[in-house]
């Protein structure tokens, strides 16, 4: 047994910093890494991939709608043919910098409201999925377990990474429950790492009217902002490990 | 004989239309191709990149200053590590577009007041060189004949492509007579012919105090902005051809 | 008999030219200036304002999103107290501008996406209109006629510009036919005289199954861009004038 | 005897968090808000004037260059008329934000390296100040002690007021100390109290190679960034309180 742990970073922007990097980095196995379109910029992509390099993860591209001001959280109303363009131009710009440190692009997984928008427009993952495709049929498509993201990648014979949450809770159709709902959120590391251990080991996730709705968990969703965060992905760290659970890039 | 006739782009934005890429694009065998920084963006490389494709000429990176409102003409004071950022970020961009096409980027030539800052700063175009060669030995690299860009991309072991221009005059140095004076455009298409002529089949410019200095010329820049400047480069393209100078990308 | 002529102007970006600014000021009465979010920028309000100054129109703010490359046409997702501020923010640099040379800022008009939302968003325009309040309750607030941001307006002891359009077709129930339909627009100017006179002259607007709806007419609304609309203005001024209506700003 | 502290607010923006307002507003009097060019955003302009009106401190703009990336601390060359414009837009939309919350606009204190250039540049201090009287004669015009700044304001008419630093040195002519000198800063709160009550008592700076140089110091800039710099704030505090030196807006 063996699952993945991805974290977003390079969110910073010129004099701007977000997220601690450098203290997530030593803990997860996959980086998201912001390509200076929501958040980010030249510099910092620079940076973010040395460090990943440094500790061997698996770096991977995080494009997102082109408002910084949103930090990509809007939904930008773009045809499809503008979304194939965004893409590109955001893995190519991340590609580059892999590139010049030798290193390998290994996933992608598209920001915020462009994430979200695939959740429902099963058109939207086709046209990132086919971006992706033209650029490298290698690249494997990070998007949420059983959406239209990875079913659209495997549809290409591209390899998805099915992604969960450990501290979001589920509806009986598999969907994540709103944020606006106030059961969105798990907030004791303990219940998340049972919600995890369930999806790993028993493939299914318990939905929060108990229902048991089959998953698929290649790669688990964390956060690095702020002491509690890093905590919170320490004790779910240290649960999988005693259960001989390996952490590995996919 | 032969030379290569080269024009800057896509750089149209957003709603926003400069130039007359249609029109030029027929009379060039290069174009270098704004890459969303100081002008262009996603969208427009897109068609731009298809454009190019369709007639088959060499397609270039033009990067540029992150200035878009003021097109890059004006001097961002940045270290070189940054400098090497952001000529890696805008040249992987349009390589991603070149890849999404099946076709070849062929050549980078820096923008505007990036392009100017290498007149005088060897480390400039040193950091921009190694930049482009991390990415891919074989770009070609474009600047201003005989000076510290094409020298750097030399010292590399690049192909450089030494610039000259037909509607600017020169100092006996072999520097380009600043904008600034008045007499630092030709604006005579017979003359303009005339001073690429003597570049071409005698390797000298005629700087305006009448001295004979030895400049190699590669490629000429053009202008496709209004239907005066594309007459111009009509003309200059019929005296060439009469003159049996192939006209054709390097 | 009376009515007022606007057209958006000052929308020009940097390096960027959009419109036609020059040429249709002098035949216009007032002014919707971009104010540097979705166009425009400090320069070009500055140049506007000195133009319409010198041929004396009204002068009004064209606040939009904050989207330059969407040019305000994308609706962005935002909070009424963001909307706001955003009011807020642009109202104030063309008030500034307006200080500067000693003009009135006459009327505030918002643009694209932000306007068409008004149409449905009652609350949208109730916020608009209270940041409009806060800042000078002798402005004029220009909405679609009849709809809720003129009447927000007026419920605030506001004066209302009821706009109305020489080139667009309208439904039975008083609003635009959508753009996504093939009869949106009038493209034959002595129609859209037509159209327009039954508005002045009868309170009513015909729509496009020949119900005769009220409306109220206080400005129209017409275009610069190109040989054609500067044309089709024409049309309409010296049609209006023919029938003794004063063309006047409000 | 009295002095003003001023520190710089108002620098996040969007998503992007810097500095510490809520904890340096009640240790200061008066601030410099950020406009949205450098730093800031509408939304952050107001909270930032919402915050400063509770605690009944001195407000000011603080406009920066166009460069979001660089946060105004890379000089941008631009002709004066560009800089009247681009004072004039920030300035303006200040402006409504203090008259929606019925508060008074107090001052103004050019950003960064605008701030710097009006060191060496005359002119440029000269058209800053233009600029704002034209906007309003009765706004203080803060800038470096005895520096061009201050003298075209008073030149004019206006209210100057001469900002000292309390953690920087100075040479023998009344100039800082370069930030690229070792010696630039004064880290031990002593040593920097003694340097303020020096200036405020005796009329002096103690240059850093002994000179007494005459200086006249209205406001001391403090930082609010970490908890040294609100430790270095509350220091300065204590030690000019207990030599009964008022702390006031100017």
């Amino acid at each position: 047994m063996k699952i993945d742990l991805n974290a977003d970073l390079g969110e910073s922007f010129g004099n701007y910093t977000i997220g601690n990097d450098a203290a997530i980095i030593p803990l997860i196995t996959s980086a998201n890494i912001a390509c200076g379109m929501h958040a980010g910029d030249f510099n910092v992509m620079e940076e973010t991939i040395k460090l990943c390099k440094t500790q061997n993860i698996g770096i991977g591209a995080h494009p997102g709608y082109n408002d910084l001001m949103g930090f990509g959280r809007r939904k930008v109303d773009m045809p499809y043919d503008e979304v194939e363009a965004l893409i590109t131009y955001q893995v190519g710009a991340i590609q580059a910098f892999c590139k010049r440190h030798d290193v390998k692009l290994n996933h992608v997984k598209p920001h915020g409201a462009l994430y979200n928008a695939t959740f429902q427009d099963e058109q939207l993952a086709e046209c990132i999925v086919s971006a992706l495709y033209k650029l490298d049929p290698e690249l494997k498509v990070m998007g949420i377990a059983g959406g239209h993201l990875v079913h659209a990648a495997e549809a290409k014979g591209m390899t998805a990474i099915h992604e969960v949450f450990a501290d979001r809770n589920y509806e009986a159709d598999g969907t994540l429950v709103s944020r606006s709902e106030s059961d969105a959120l798990i907030h004791d590391a303990d219940e998340a790492t049972a919600h995890i251990l369930r999806m790993i080991n028993d493939g299914v996730v318990k939905a929060k009217d108990g229902t048991l709705v089959p998953i698929k968990a290649d790669s688990i969703c964390v956060h690095g902002d702020g002491p509690e965060a890093l905590q919170f992905v320490e004790s779910i760290r240290k649960a999988l490990q005693a259960q001989h659970i390996e952490l590995t890039t996919i």
